[in-house]
């Protein structure tokens, strides 16, 4: 090796082994971790606040919107969940389901279950079902309509190969359910909340999303038409982070939701549901993250800002402590995104560099150094999480202070702009299948992390073209992207005529 | 009937039938209802927003006092609830059993529960174990303590009678589990839990509870002490509104949570857990509601004003609307309780006289009627759900906006006080068997809704004499009171010396 190594926090680096890095900015930023239960995780507290910062926006932005929040039970009777034939089949194979209500000693004297129910309870893998048995009951006439719900929720799909937060056999989500009296009503519900979640993305995970049409093979199973954000992760596979759906009637005849329209006759109401999950972190983790761990983005970050106090001599002490906590006042003071900066005193004996480090890792977004020296020249010294770890500078710090809302803004910016740039640089137009192999084939077999990334090509429209991709080199289609002109082109697969680019790639 | 009866909104009174009453009120009031799985609640966004509010001021509350929140599994391995032998005695008869995890097509067609898993899995009755298995992961050393963590969650206890609120299958909680280094602290986070239950029932339920010690019989299973907040509900019985428990070294020998102290040794931390749930809900509405239906404390309520334009004409409509509108925006526009007036405005095309009821009935603490003569006279017609309906009364505009913080404020303690009055009354010291038999006794068979009240009664500290009143007039000791000088007397049942009163109440 020629060039000197920079040494990173995280090892393995996302260059030599990008699944493992995942795992091991999760554990160095104290995010979450695997529990003893199979597939479910233990979200750690500041991974969660990062959760309850992301809810409290979300929530804000469906109240804006008109929903209101409820609560629906976790458990489905198995016969509600008949009720639509694709969505039974869609989630038949990952149900956790309930049988028995009681412990009770078993021969052997070990507790075994008892009191087998009549009929087993699924523990919910999302609600359409059981919300839309309640909404029959509370619409009877278009004067009920629209219903604007939303539900903040646990749900468990059994999942055989679980990795923390994209993949879990538990998760958190948000699960919004909405009925109409007309398909048009409900048809712009989900476009709207479509554009809710690309907006949250862009605007609080800094992180660029491409709005889209899922095709029919990848739809939700019971809906009409599937809507989703598609985000591109740093090894250039796609993550899915959010899906709104149109419904039609599907859901309303299943569960007979039925009202008593306008001109007086009974007519099945339009039903929409949307969400997004805790997945949402890995998401930002997978943007945003470096070798040297998470990096939060600012408007979503569970602190913003660390002081850390250099105590060098117990002399000195004191009067380090008194400015930083005149200085942690003076910040808690300042805004940022509505309300206030949300700062840690990080005052534990232990070697500045090494709690720095801990902090870079945990991905806060202002590091604040004071030592005697600061306090003597009244400044502060300063790292920004965006920027290498020893990039740091010393500022006034009456000036730093008046300036940390546009320093987190300027952060929050600058992982947005990087974000962008590099999903441009790996998105490209493909016209022939030959380019298509290519681009989604390793160059160098020792890099697996290399995935191609967003590849924009002509589709048929065809279910086979699709399918042939994904057997043969693990692609699917992502979306056909929402508001593009439509440009006429030949599928890439098999050469047909095709009224648009669609979005391929390798995807989590 | 002599006397003209007033007519009420909500049919029966709470002195015709109390419990259909208290369901009487959860519907007029859209809180909740019954869902189509057994035992399992639908709290409807009207409710949902109460506990909203309640979960909110706690959490704040929770983080004053230096804790955080995280999330745990929902699935709890049968073996884990086992390791603690009565906290599992007492949780088996009541557990939801999952035991396989997919549906396939049986014999029939039919879709049966497939994929059996090795070992059932709970879901959590409440968390213990499961997070003293995680926090057994976390405590190396000393420098490890305390974990003070709180846990917003769904719980599942199978219950075989329920009712809204109050008992029911699925509920919604909050859990703190802490981890100690010294007895005296784990003891000392038991007692400081307590006191913020007690504080937040006085200062945002508004509802008065004693505090204090429950006995060993009514202990949660595996705890060394449990205290509790009890409240006395309209009908003279009591509520248990909220639990903290000292739980000594038991769960962390369960669980293995073992640290090397400060000399060097490895020692059992020691814990502490408590909560409160759903079950505030239907603690409020029998503490406040009447028989015009729910009465919200104005620091938990999910609106506090309630705008109704008075619109006869046409002529008048956009004049009352947009003197309406501009209320509404000076409400807003004002604090109450550290936040922003929270306001609606009905414009719904329906009879005024209707709208006022249904706002009655949902309990918002403020109504303010709007037409044509009160814009003429720049004022408003204000109605407090404090008072009788019919008593309202006329206020120029700007005062009743400049006092909106005072009103609300007024109301909260207007509330405080008629509770704490009523306990008062129902409350007695009772010294013999006869007085104490007397009490619990209904005088008129014809009227099942009364219960006594609180007996303050020496009692020796005796299983047996506990048992005893239990089975005669299903009566239990609901604690031992913190806080009271001692007072030697004899036990009221069988005459032992006895060092202090205890409560004595029949319970919910």
């Amino acid at each position: 090796m020629t060039a000197k190594q920079e040494q990173t926090a995280i090892t393995p680096t996302r260059a030599q082994d990008y699944p493992e890095w995942y795992q091991q900015v999760i554990r160095a930023a104290d995010l979450a971790e695997t529990s003893p239960v199979r597939g479910c995780m233990v979200i750690k507290p500041w991974g969660f606040s990062l959760w309850e910062n992301i809810r409290a926006a979300l929530d804000r932005m469906f109240r804006e919107t008109g929903h209101v929040n409820a609560y629906f039970p976790l458990f489905i009777p198995l016969s509600f969940l008949e009720k639509e034939a694709e969505h039974v089949e869609g989630f038949a194979k990952e149900c956790a389901v309930v049988t028995h209500h009681r412990l009770e000693a078993g021969p052997d004297g070990k507790l075994v279950p008892a009191g087998e129910l009549e009929e087993p309870l699924v523990v919910r893998p999302t609600s359409e079902t059981i919300i839309g048995a309640t909404y029959a009951k509370w619409v009877q006439s278009y004067r009920d309509l629209p219903l604007l719900i939303n539900q903040w929720a646990n749900v468990v799909r059994w999942e055989m190969r679980t990795r923390l937060f994209l993949r879990t056999t538990e998760f958190l989500w948000q699960e919004g359910h909405t009925a109409h009296e007309t398909k048009q009503e409900a048809w712009d519900e989900t476009v709207r909340m479509l554009e809710v979640y690309r907006k949250f993305a862009h605007d609080y995970m800094a992180m660029p999303v491409i709005a889209g049409e899922k095709t029919p093979c990848q739809r939700f199973p019971g809906a009409v038409n599937t809507f989703c954000i598609e985000a591109m992760m740093q090894d250039r596979k796609a993550l899915q982070a959010g899906t709104s759906h149109f419904l039609g009637q599907n859901f309303a005849k299943a569960s007979e939701i039925i009202f008593q329209n306008r001109a007086g006759e009974r007519e099945f109401a339009w039903t929409t549901s949307w969400g997004v999950s805790t997945r949402l972190i890995g998401g930002i983790l997978m943007t945003h993250g470096d070798d040297n761990g998470m990096v939060m983005p600012p408007r979503l970050a569970p602190s913003h800002v660390v002081i850390l106090p250099i105590l060098r001599s117990d002399s000195d002490r004191a009067a380090v402590l008194a400015y930083c906590e005149e200085l942690a006042a003076a910040l808690r003071a300042a805004q940022y995104d509505g309300a206030p900066v949300r700062v840690e005193l990080d005052a534990r004996d232990q070697n500045a560099g090494e709690k720095s480090w801990q902090w870079i890792k945990k991905g806060i977004p202002v590091r604040v150094e004071v030592g005697p020296r600061d306090i003597a020249s009244n400044s502060v010294f300063v790292g920004r999480r965006d920027k290498a770890p020893r990039e740091r500078y010393g500022q006034n710090r009456a000036e730093f202070v008046a300036g940390i809302g546009a320093l987190l803004e300027d952060i929050q910016n600058s992982l947005f702009a990087k974000a962008d740039a590099f999903r441009a640089e790996n998105t490209v137009d493909i016209g022939g299948m030959d380019d298509f192999r290519a681009f989604f084939t390793p160059a160098n077999a020792g890099k697996p992390e290399i995935h191609g990334g967003f590849a924009r090509a002509h589709w048929c429209g065809g279910a086979e073209c699709e399918n042939s991709v994904t057997n043969e080199l693990s692609v699917t289609i992502r979306c056909v992207p929402s508001g593009e002109a439509d440009e006429t082109g030949k599928c890439v697969v098999c050469g047909s005529p095709s009224p648009r680019r669609v979005i391929f790639a390798k995807a989590y």
